[in-house]
């Protein structure tokens, strides 16, 4: 970026750019940071150790699904982003502190198994975080549309994708949080459901196995 | 960037975008590994040990809107910076420092609760960092003005609410440390609170609420 | 950026920028967290603890040079990519979740020497992600081809490398998993081995000793 | 940038805004995870042991100002890049293992102090990394040159600095890597002179104090 260029911006696309680039070194660590609570589960065979780990696996899969689909949602939002503002930087980082607790509750999901009362903590706690992550994220997404910030051209696929699973998803952990109370187990295998759910993209998956997507190539953005 | 544009670039320009991206590292990842000091806080229930970590969860947030603050004010004085010079480099080391130095502090307060003399000590140290990351950032801003590398348009919001705000904040804390000597826990929410009145633009949310926020709309950045 | 030039942008551009600063981070972060596993080995005197240790050190080179070469693969992949689309973010998703897995099996490889059962383990562990790197990244390669997503240039020199090594280096791993679980020491430095063939590139190299680098001078790209 | 630009840029360039920006992730994160290894160090009052921790707080300066110095050359190095080759992102990398091997060697001299053996040995495999971290960009500044990928304008003074300097720092660090079998301590002080030459700039400072500086203004870059 030329100098020049940068006076002649607008006042904001800047602090557009930085809060893309430090919310994407956020999200990029979180996800990361994943990795450092695998471990494996004694006693046993060093094979059954590594196997009684399951849990931890899961939970990684889970949280790391769950946190790029936050940064596919979060990208296809400041695509469209005109500028930024000072609240929108503030709501920012609310989403963000949520986003980076997660690997707590994903910690505390990876030790409580084979502890019925610990998993009924763990679970619960984990899908409010879960939950949390989505409603800032509506949150931030309805603060750039009433305070005008978003550019007049189509939203991204991914942000309309986002806008029409979001309810379904929030009621999903509403319903599995109140469900992992009982069965706590349950309740990750549905968290990995709702974790596919964000992630896929059905339409375009869909078009691809009834051939359509062939035809219109790389039209489909 | 094409090659072009870069030769013809002002020297020290391309050093002000790359202060700008190792600083935006540093901070995101000081910020996201303060999750790593989570934990639950035995003996008890499940729920009573997840609970009974309250303190560390609330050293979390205060550390994290403390480094998310000072994000945004670099952000806003990067915004208005026209180039970086030799020393401008030295002293975002300086700040970047201190600021990397945080989780370590946040981390004693959320071990040392319920020991009166380790709370004494963690309270101070955290307060002092958190001091340390004011007057850093005091110290680039009025070299940045000193050596004339802002550019001559008009501050960024964020900056003028920086400096309005930050004589309070450092008189804030230069209290709250001495108070946290005799009243520790005292502090820790005192420190929430400056945490609070930095993040909080409140000349925005006051207009927000006064009802001019809708009119002006977007042109408020 | 200036937002003028971003309207005018094609939609997928932004989305491809993204996606390369989101697997900078995650790979950068990756590649740096290894060092966190290296610890001395006790017993002894501390030179023989620090000597001892060996086996972390191999791992963590090995690690880090796969980790490189899959940025470097990464790198020269999307340096040809015209725009992203919806299916190419979950496949480079997908991607960054194997790589993002890759400390804990290196964990593993480094704390296993010296009990065979749980070498034999570690070593097929860590051989079965190195391959799914490789693995995962040519689904992405042919699915940018597929989908007409990248640009009608030459090919970057190193993704040309990737491609011709690709074939060998995937039989490489699967052999050495194979024998892993018979001599799992050897599997490590075979390991090894493959690392630095995807690392060294051979036809620069050659050029470079058979002097004919010196004529070309800086037009090898 | 626009996907225009893109395709009449110069091949390399991309790879060389990446390896920036791979760079300067992996160097800030090797330089926040230095704060994982500080730790109170028992026996004593809170107090007591908080202070009996200085040799880590020192290792964490020591490292931090050597990574920053080390990111302030690379970045004075690439600021005059022209584009980057095959060859030289392989470069880049052994630099890059070097420094984000630096935590753990930093980790041992912190955990060393009062052990004379484990400080001896510390203290040398601190040193030789400090020395490797020198030497690897060394070979990349001669590199650049030789394959001539810089391009013609003056150089960074950065990295007229960083030149002038390293024969003395190289020199000074195999002294006192010799010196701290005999006298550790004195090393850990040794290398923290070492980190301040690499990272003040004499010549601006003198100016500064000469009164100078006040006549050239911001044309100093």
């Amino acid at each position: 970026m030329a100098s020049d260029e940068r006076s002649a911006r607008r006042p904001g696309a800047l602090s557009r750019d930085r809060m893309e680039a430090f919310s994407d070194g956020v999200l990029a660590i979180a996800i990361t940071l994943l990795v450092l609570d695998l471990a494996v589960r004694p006693p046993g065979t060093p094979l059954e150790q590594f196997l009684n780990a399951w849990p931890s696996y899961l939970a990684y899969v889970v949280s790391f699904l769950t946190i790029g689909a936050a940064w596919i949602a979060h990208n296809a939002l400041t695509d469209r982003l005109d500028h930024a503002d000072v609240l929108l930087l503030r709501l920012n980082l609310l989403f963000l502190l949520v986003v980076a607790f997660l690997p707590f509750p994903t910690r505390l999901v990876a030790d409580a198994i084979d502890d019925g009362d610990a998993e009924r903590v763990a679970v619960v706690v984990y899908g409010l975080t879960l939950l949390a992550i989505r409603l800032t994220f509506v949150l931030m997404d309805a603060y750039c549309r009433r305070a005008h910030l978003l550019m007049p051209t189509d939203d991204d696929p991914d942000l309309q994708e986002e806008r029409r699973k979001v309810g379904y998803v929030v009621a999903g952990y509403a319903l599995t949080i109140v469900l992992g109370v009982a069965v706590p187990l349950l309740a990750v295998g549905l968290y990995f459901a709702l974790a596919i759910v964000l992630v896929v993209p059905f339409r375009t998956v869909g078009q691809l196995f009834s051939g359509r997507f062939g035809e219109t190539g790389s039209d489909i953005p």
